[in-house]
């Protein structure tokens, strides 16, 4: 520990999984492409959830849990949805000492199992609509994975609801569109743009997908949460009809929605710098150390003292750091490393002067305040980081995206440093496509949900622009 | 719903069952022995989860997530373990698209992926203890499956340490024991025993099981909870070993320890009656249910004066019947379906008088009060029926345990009525197996550690008893 780490400008993926790694946020297992989420990694998980949660109760869902293994036949019900998840499957083919007669595969993803439930819980417009999420591991068999970011098997939350209306169903996807939104600017402190995707980029089995997308510092897009409208897609493949209020039978209406691991990757991604990992306050499991230095015939004063101020900090998550072996100045550096927002130093002279020394994990800003004041304080700074962060995400991102009408600067975006581009695009996937092979850029969100008139020349084939487009590389 | 459900007396387990589906606590799954737990059932599962994650992070444990999947070879490592678990797995041959090169299990739990873990993250005493719990689902493929009782898939909570010494781990495992005897009798109000398992029915790859054990109304045992001391084994199986403070290398000393979602069948299965679900308060999501009755000329100032007690309530997780469908009758009968533990009725006259009428769920006790004193007897009741709750079971228990010294009056109560016959036993598992072949009963727990003199003349052999052991038939 408190080795350096590779800084971002040498190696910025090598600089990445330093900081998973070191801050022992996760580590590699012996199963190919899976991570072992390590306790200093699972803390923020929790913290997330718990924050989540809360927001879909108040939004009147509920919780259940169904099964992981899903009978192969069900995924092949619906063509989009089993075309695009087949090569990413895990079947179990053997189980209790016996081959299946029919083979189970692990859910990528629960449409299927969960919808092949409720054609049972279904009957009439009194029981919609249904509002159920679920905290449940998901694989996908991933050639190329990244801590966190792309692993085989994560962690997410899947909402799946059931709906009378088209129109109720869009709301809601919209409303967790939101939800999404709103976690990501006020919680991880990370600016997200949210929008619908193009017909190429939408979930297998969605008749349209919204998804809220970040910068990180690399200037890559990162999808940080998708919402599905999907029509009455899995109601068809699933027979799940309802009687309507004027007493006639109708297909049900869908939406589904999640959120993963993925976005632990993705505050790193967005705020760490090279010494380390940066939390946004709102969802560090340790808000502040105190650092108490001293030398023998000092210890006990310290130690009093510090203790004093740690029991003044209750109202925040903070904790002592109790090592006697290393430096001060190794300790600092292993503390920065973890990303707690606010470091409180406490030397002898301070003990003297009744002060204790406040550190920004952040900038590294330091100020001395009375120990008395310490409480209010350490709760401004944390206000102000969460603040901060956002701010400078916020700032980074948007000097990083460019509109762009013409190919040609569109091509020196993409082959120089890159970032957000925004490009009038006609809507067809050719150029989509034509696009995609050019500059590796894909449509990360529209601008306009529909198509209109009024948004230019396609950047690429100069047919009026139909959309504007947020083009990317992406995670 | 509030159709009538199966007595006890008719047919037990079909009152069992009855209760989980009509309650909605859980459904049938079309993957085999695999159930959905509905969202009436998780929320008590995640009540459960709540309180115990507090219990376990208040002894200095923390979370964390291992993969799902294991490579086979792993668990072949431990020879108890694998022969334990091996009727039981279920493997992944293929994935992506190929066959596996080394077939995958899902766990049936985590002690050999997480002991390859240890391995890496153990240097030093220094790096000791580890106390790590997961909460997570687990597959067990079983022939015979219950709904919560028993079934392939189900959620859990696993503890895994890691510690210097044997005392440190026994000591680890006792204290998660006492946690959850604590959690059994405090929160789900349900009495248990805790003591040793016998050999024979020790955890596959255990030195020594410690079990908590509760009776059913059918008077048979369920084991509600284990915690294993496994020595050094699993640190053999994965060569996990760590420099101790004299600077010589050592095996390390392990426990593990899991509680999961047959909780839910046993609290069903110790609290409820034949009009359905009965929840300990402590852990119903819903405490008290706002019944309001009314006609079309009383309806608005009965809703008005009803709403005004729900707000009162708003201390306790009070919700509103809102159905204008269906007669009082039937809707008393659907609460107490639900198992919510008071129920609140108003109706015109109770309006008058500035009253309301409280309805225990478990005596079905009626008493009128002023509406003034509302949210303070709730808060009381509430307190009551949940020690209630469990003196009630507490007493069937009791009247239930008989020591037995003689083998004639084994078999008998054996085969007759059964509930817990306490009796000398040498030993042997010989003789344990012949009470097994004889009656189906099983040692559930050792009243006395180690053997011990004075336990009597065993039961079966007429040798001198170096135990006192508690048998049952068992779930």
């Amino acid at each position: 520990m408190a080795e350096k780490i590779t800084p971002r400008d040498v190696d910025y993926s090598q600089w990445y999984v330093d900081i998973v790694l070191r801050a022992q946020l996760a580590d590699y297992s012996p199963v190919k492409g899976c991570m072992v989420i390590r306790p200093r990694g699972y803390a923020v998980w929790e913290r997330m959830r718990t924050v989540l949660d809360a927001m879909f109760k108040e939004t009147g869902h509920q919780n259940a849990y169904f099964p992981l293994l899903i009978p192969e036949s069900f995924i092949r019900r619906e063509a989009e949805h089993v075309e695009g998840f087949s090569p990413e499957l895990a079947v179990v083919t053997h189980a209790g000492g016996e081959d299946l007669e029919e083979p189970l595969v692990i859910r990528p993803t629960s449409e299927t199992i969960i919808w092949s439930m409720y054609k049972k819980w279904i009957q009439s417009y009194r029981d919609l609509p249904i509002l159920i999420n679920q905290w449940a591991n998901v694989l996908r068999w991933e050639k190329r994975t990244r801590l966190f970011l792309r692993t085989t098997e994560f962690l997410w939350q899947e909402g799946h609801t059931a709906h009378e209306t088209a129109e109720e169903a869009r709301d809601e996807t919209l409303t967790i569109l939101e939800i999404y939104r709103k976690f990501a600017e006020e919680y991880l402190a990370m600016p997200v743009l949210s929008g619908k995707k193009s017909e190429q980029e939408k979930f297998a089995g969605a008749v349209d997908t919204y998804a809220i997308e970040a910068m990180m510092q690399d200037k890559r897009a990162l999808q940080a949460g998708t919402s599905h409208f999907l029509g009455q897609n899995f109601a068809k493949a699933f027979d799940v009809t309802y009687q309507n209020r004027d007493g006639r039978l109708d297909l049900v209406w869908a939406s589904s929605w999640g959120v993963s691991t993925r976005l632990i990757g993705a505050i790193i991604m967005t705020h760490s710098d090279d010494r380390g990992l940066v939390l946004p306050p709102k969802i560090a499991p340790t808000a502040a150390v105190i650092v108490p230095i001293f030398k023998n015939d000092t210890r006990s004063k310290v130690l009093d003292y510090a203790e004093k101020v740690r029991r003044s900090l209750s109202e925040v998550d903070a904790v002592m750091d109790t090592d006697e072996q290393n430096s001060p100045g190794w300790r600092f550096a292993e503390w920065e490393m973890r990303g707690v927002p606010v470091r409180v130093e406490i030397g002898p002279r301070d003990v003297e002067a009744e002060q204790v020394v406040l550190v920004r994990r952040d900038t590294g800003e330091k100020l001395t305040v009375p120990a008395g004041a310490a409480p209010g304080k350490v709760a401004e700074l944390l206000e102000e980081i969460q603040r901060a962060l956002f701010d400078r995400a916020r700032d980074f991102r948007d000097e990083n995206t460019v509109r762009l009408d013409d190919y040609a600067a569109f091509r020196e975006f993409f082959a120089d440093a890159g970032g957000f581009g925004v490009s009038p695009w006609c809507g067809g996937e050719e150029c989509e496509n034509t696009i995609k092979d050019d500059t590796k850029a894909t449509i990360r969100v529209l601008e306009n949900d529909a198509p209109r008139g009024e948004a230019g020349s396609c950047v690429v084939c100069g047919k009026p622009g139909t959309y504007r487009a947020v083009f990317a590389r992406a995670y």
